[in-house]
């Protein structure tokens, strides 16, 4: 069961509990502004979900409450900033607005991150160049390894997510945003939750044979989306995140969720790339809204319902929790009015 | 079977017959050079190959023989590129150089061809920015709708490729390259040769059932990489290499084999990204080596014999053909042989 609230009160809520942790206000603010745009448009297991979690790190010193995130080189398009081991999503939008600013500049903007940490869900800052009229592009090293490479059994790379985001023009943006291993963890953690097993492809054991059963995940090693492909995918992206930025990769990334009271040098990279620079911006956005509408028209496959453009379903629930709010699991919502004793911030409330 | 030849043989074989048809010495050359670098590296079906579908759409009228390639608009880090139709190869190596020399100027350069045609392996121009220490990302709209998206029937998708390339310290550089497709019509085509039957999970027919026989591939749909991320994957590649550029996309994509006597207006797009922005790039470069040896020395899943990483089989396939040439398959040869008669061209020989 869940109950549905403002996605402003969640904001209220994170705001006053990182203060209240020793966040500065306005870091606060944005943090919570951050999380929360992941919950707004469904990526429930990115916003507010993730507060528990980061409140231990803060708690156990494995995050600075007070970082000086800052730009340690740069040319005309390119970035290299540094989180100072703050919240990652600090320094994820510091570098998306960077990036920007650079891409306004010279038609392109690359913003790499190094000592940061997790920051939420990928098409939040994929999606920040839109409000630019421009595409974004973003990569991180995901919170820990959970991968082999192909044909290898050792845990040397994580979910590594890759995200983009293309303006349209009077139509939905393109917003595409996915793990490069078939399943999350979270999605995974969530099957076992409902006693449901796995379904093939998800995992394997260290032998390669398939691993359905939920409750033995620590057994097991993600597979990567499309094979030796996503495997490919996953390492690059690791090393455009982590490994150019001097940010963690390989056997140097710790286990964000366990690991917590150490730095967890966490890297990601945002792109602005600027379609004015291409030709007329309004031109490109309508023949992007004419590309979309001819996918969305496809005639549709026989156990289907629909034909969607990667960002509908984003759009889709964005719309609807603007109106209704976002839901939050009973489980979540007992966890959060925890935290609000502890901290002594009101708990969430619909009044 | 097959014989093997000198690669600077096949070059000299491709860069007469080009000549003969009608290219000028300089072009001719330039399109030897850039089609063997894929069968140099192994790409066997985007280098010589392609020789006969090439000159069909130049005999055809669908290919210019003497463009006028050029920056139609720029930014100082942004350049669109007109193809003027003539050989795709041209133009990407165009748009390469100017994304590199730009990269050299602001740290990163990204480039878009327009007008342009088929221009082989992808990780030919991903690598080109390797020589000058640089990272290449290649992105390109292939030859022919043969995928729906994701829930659909109607083929609004080619097999849009991504390649990505990184420069290592003193180990092979990481070189990724795959289609967004699971198989490509070429690997469909050669095991409809060998009269093997297709895996599931390559084609599907209307319906939506397996299609596993491979005489039957007309009739079917390929299916993306990872499911409906690799839809999403397509779907991006094409608006980036593709729409962005002013080029064909969806509807809009004529059938490259079929379709040989109108204009084909290929799209692609290739950024370069200098490691140099970054930090020092021996650093970076070493730090590369250290995380893809993590990646060669994990422990072996049983069914394997070997941890990869993208770029060791092309280094691996690169240094054999140095040494012993590249083999040509005795069909190939025959077809070849009939082009060296039409042509008046030296056929290839051993001596």
């Amino acid at each position: 069961m869940s109950e549905r609230f403002p996605a402003g009160e969640l904001e209220r809520f994170i705001a006053h509990v990182m203060t209240a942790e020793g966040l500065p206000g306005a870091d606060a603010a944005d943090v919570a502004r951050l999380m929360v745009a992941a919950d707004r448009t469904g990526f429930d297991a990115h916003g507010i979900f993730r507060l528990p979690d980061y409140l231990k790190r803060i708690r156990s010193g494995g995050i600075n409450r007070t970082p000086k995130i800052g730009i340690l080189r740069e040319t005309a398009s390119v970035a290299l900033v540094d989180g100072d081991n703050g919240m990652g999503h600090l320094a994820v939008e510091y570098a998306v607005r960077t990036a920007i600013a650079k891409a306004s500049e010279t038609g392109i903007g690359w913003a790499g991150t190094r000592n940061g940490n997790h920051a939420g869900a990928a098409s939040v800052y994929a999606a920040m160049p839109l409000a630019h009229g421009m595409i974004g592009i973003y990569g991180a090293v995901g919170g820990g390894n959970q991968m082999p490479p192909w044909g290898g059994t050792d845990l040397l790379l994580s979910t590594n997510p890759l995200a983009v985001a293309i303006p349209a023009g009077d139509g939905t943006p393109v917003v595409m945003d996915f793990a490069t291993t078939v399943a999350s963890m979270g999605k995974i953690r969530a099957t076992a939750q409902r006693g449901e097993a796995m379904p093939e492809g998800w995992m394997v054991a260290r032998d390669g044979a398939p691993l359905t059963d939920p409750a033995r995940a620590s057994e097991g090693l993600l597979l990567p989306m499309g094979g030796y492909k996503g495997y490919a995918l996953a390492l690059v992206i690791g090393l455009l995140a982590g490994t150019l930025n001097g940010a963690a990769m390989g056997e140097d990334l710790l286990d964000y969720a366990a690991d917590v009271d150490r730095a967890a040098n966490t890297g990601q990279f945002i792109c602005a790339l600027d379609p004015a620079a291409f030709g007329d911006a309004g031109a490109i956005g309508q023949a992007v809204d004419r590309v979309a509408g001819q996918m969305r028209g496809s005639e549709i496959m026989p156990g289907f319902d629909t034909v969607r453009v990667p960002g509908d379903g984003r759009a889709a629930r964005l719309a609807d929790r603007e109106e209704n709010g976002v839901p939050i699991p009973d489980a979540l919502r007992a966890t959060l009015d925890g935290i609000a004793r502890e901290t002594g911030v009101a708990p969430l409330s619909n009044r």
